[in-house]
């Protein structure tokens, strides 16, 4: 068997917790301005547009925007749904930036330290650099390198984004495991032969709502990253 | 005056001695073959194919192919004037992999420690990203990204490279200085309305052969790393 050699990882929703984050930066920046919403209705509002956003770019409609163009214009496109309307640019831009302020689940940094005594780290999200070096430096995640989405040009789970990863490091595509909460990301990953790691984030969308088990074969199964970080040796 | 918010730094020369390592490794893994050369001859004549491998990316005679491709190319070019002729492909593999096992000049691993602590940091280097990784690896680099040619798609000093470094980053040219011990590469950069800061090492190309000052307008020059940290507030 081919040893590991580098592992990716999904991040929102697999390292940090995208809904509380949003929610309480929406709350941050809406509330002194006299609006009073469900604010976790609205971090499930803005991440209901995440796939349809990317799906115009990657059914090629569009051509390849990073994840904050994205996320501001699927901001735009819900918030009439909230009764909230004609927001000035400084604030609409202070909203976007949520998605920079996000926390990590608590056994993330120290998983993280423990992982890269032995294997290449990097993120393979579809957020972009700046966003992720933002969660990088706000939880103290030690990254090889920012691959993904913007390196790659193009969004998850579209191969050539799982592929452009594993090139990055010279590394054969079997000597890279790809870690995610989502079984879709998972199964992406495999099809181009990747190894995969499931982490189980019960609560991703809410008490409950996150996958138990990954719904597709996996290489491993683990409860959180401490213990994925246990069964791949580390 | 905008403020520096990411510091970009050449690595080759300026970070890390690759003179000296290349000629280490080479001697390394050729003289057991049995070969005795003049190994910082061999690095030198490598190096000297550095610029005309990697115009033929910039002219657009060749597609975009990463360094450790045209090193490869590099070596195979120059090899026949030292005499060594019909290496093995393992070997040449190995050779070419001597660049990512160079050692930073002392300075720099504890004066980045400084930097990162105000700033962000990056390599913005011709060297592709698993190049970037192992010489980080080895030196204890801490880089929020790695960005630079591979990201880029382009060689040095053609603007795109400097220009979406800073894009990567969400920053203006102005909020962001190269560093370089070159001022070919500053006086690009600088062009594209970064800033510029100067490192003397004088013994890149063997004792006394390197930039003492700056050949062009900069925006800081200093004797070393520390030096440069002390400089810009760090």
């Amino acid at each position: 068997m081919t040893a590991i050699r580098a592992m990716f990882f999904d991040v929102f929703g697999t390292l940090v917790d995208w809904r509380t984050g949003v929610a309480r930066e929406a709350k941050r920046v809406l509330q002194p301005l006299g609006y009073n919403l469900d604010w976790t209705a609205f971090a499930d509002a803005w991440r209901g547009e995440y796939q349809p956003g990317m799906e115009e770019v990657r059914s090629g409609r569009i051509p390849f925007s990073k994840l904050d163009i994205l996320h501001r214009r699927n901001l735009e496109r819900f918030l009439p749904r909230f009764n909230v309307r004609d927001l000035p640019d400084d604030v609409l831009r202070e909203l976007t930036r949520a998605w920079h302020r996000l926390d990590a689940w608590p056994d993330v940094p120290p998983a993280l330290g423990r992982l890269s005594k032995t294997f290449l780290l990097a993120p393979v999200s579809n957020g972009n650099i700046s966003l992720m070096v933002d969660l990088a430096r706000r939880n103290d995640f030690r990254w090889d390198a920012i691959l993904g989405a913007e390196v790659a040009g193009d969004y998850k789970p579209k191969p050539r984004v799982y592929l452009a990863a594993c090139e990055a490091f010279d590394l054969k595509p079997a000597e890279c495991m790809m870690v995610a909460a989502h079984s879709s990301d998972l199964a992406a990953a495999a099809a181009c032969g990747l190894r995969t790691g499931h982490i189980a984030r019960l609560d991703e969308h809410g008490p409950g709502t996150g996958e138990p088990k990954p719904t597709v074969p996996v290489d491993v199964a683990a409860a959180d990253l401490n213990d994925l970080a246990g069964k791949v040796g580390a």
